[in-house]
């Protein structure tokens, strides 16, 4: 298993896992009529950065594995297929322009099959050292749904500040109104 | 004086406000190069409802007041020029997509000649009572600038909730990073 930086070819196994993401309700705004394009857009639009968690039998030896030097020469821009399964995915994006450029936000998707396994701890743990790296000050979630126990135990026990709580902000398909929650991680 | 629905006729006057507030570097995300267009997109893109304060010698008693079958039958869609001098505008959207889209999110611009004589206010007023009209659960504010006095002010005197800080979110202009505030105010 190896993340590399994602690549438009990569869409048709990502967007599987979006359908069946978003099908649940429970942990994303979109709602079931949202479109392969909106998907599209999401992971792959104007200032998107998204990564890939894949199940390479060569563990992405050839491929880009932790080492930035490899991520950064054969990753970045890459057109090459995914050679194994996709088993999730996340993107980095600033939470604001200009003034507010400097503050990271983030989103991550696992497959259903995948779960419990340790792939968003591992995407989550990548995603902080890349927005490091990319020069973010910090990282802010906007928008982490209360009743999502997994997300919300993992992004506290990798060291986000749980900063309040949005009565109600959040549709769940089952429980309605629910509050959903603001996490923020200073890099520095 | 009195707050219409803003038509792309009234962008002319709109944009050199929107510039003296940019150019304060002091409450917006926006950098000085911001263009034109990304200032009309903001003001009038897509799922973007935005409104005018203006200062019509006739109060508006041609165009539309304060009562609700006035500004629908006059105001929604309105091409007509404007009358009086623009003092101030804001926006209503969604703040999320889909299963956030029941709480709206607004944003504020008053010309620098009219600050402090209780522009901001009557929008605010007017804001709330318009997204309560459009059927919104709630509004929040994500990036108040902790710096912007007559801003926090103002909001909490509204009846809106200081929910969180966002550590050194925003960089001012004169300041450096300094927090911004997340606003929540219940509408049901």
């Amino acid at each position: 298993m190896f993340i590399r930086k994602a690549t438009k070819k990569d869409f048709p196994q990502m967007l599987p896992i979006f359908r069946e993401v978003i099908e649940g309700g429970d942990t994303y705004d979109f709602e079931e009529t949202a479109s392969d394009q909106d998907a599209f857009d999401y992971w792959f639009g104007k200032g998107v950065t998204s990564f890939v968690m894949e199940d390479d039998p060569s563990d992405g030896q050839n491929a880009c594995a932790d080492s930035e030097p490899r991520r950064k020469k054969i990753c970045d821009g890459a057109d090459r297929e995914p050679r194994g399964k996709i088993l999730g995915f996340y993107k980095i994006i600033q939470n604001h322009r200009g003034r507010g450029s400097h503050v990271a936000n983030a989103s991550f998707m696992v497959s259903r099959e995948t779960r419990g396994n340790g792939i968003g701890r591992k995407m989550g743990e990548d995603c902080i050292r890349v927005a490091r790296e990319m020069g973010f000050r910090a990282i802010q979630f906007n928008f982490v749904i209360s009743t999502n126990e997994p997300a919300m135990h993992l992004w506290k026990s990798l060291g986000f500040q749980e900063l309040c709580r949005l009565p109600g902000a959040f549709n769940h398909k089952k429980l309605g109104f629910v509050d959903a929650v603001i996490f923020y991680l200073e890099l520095k």
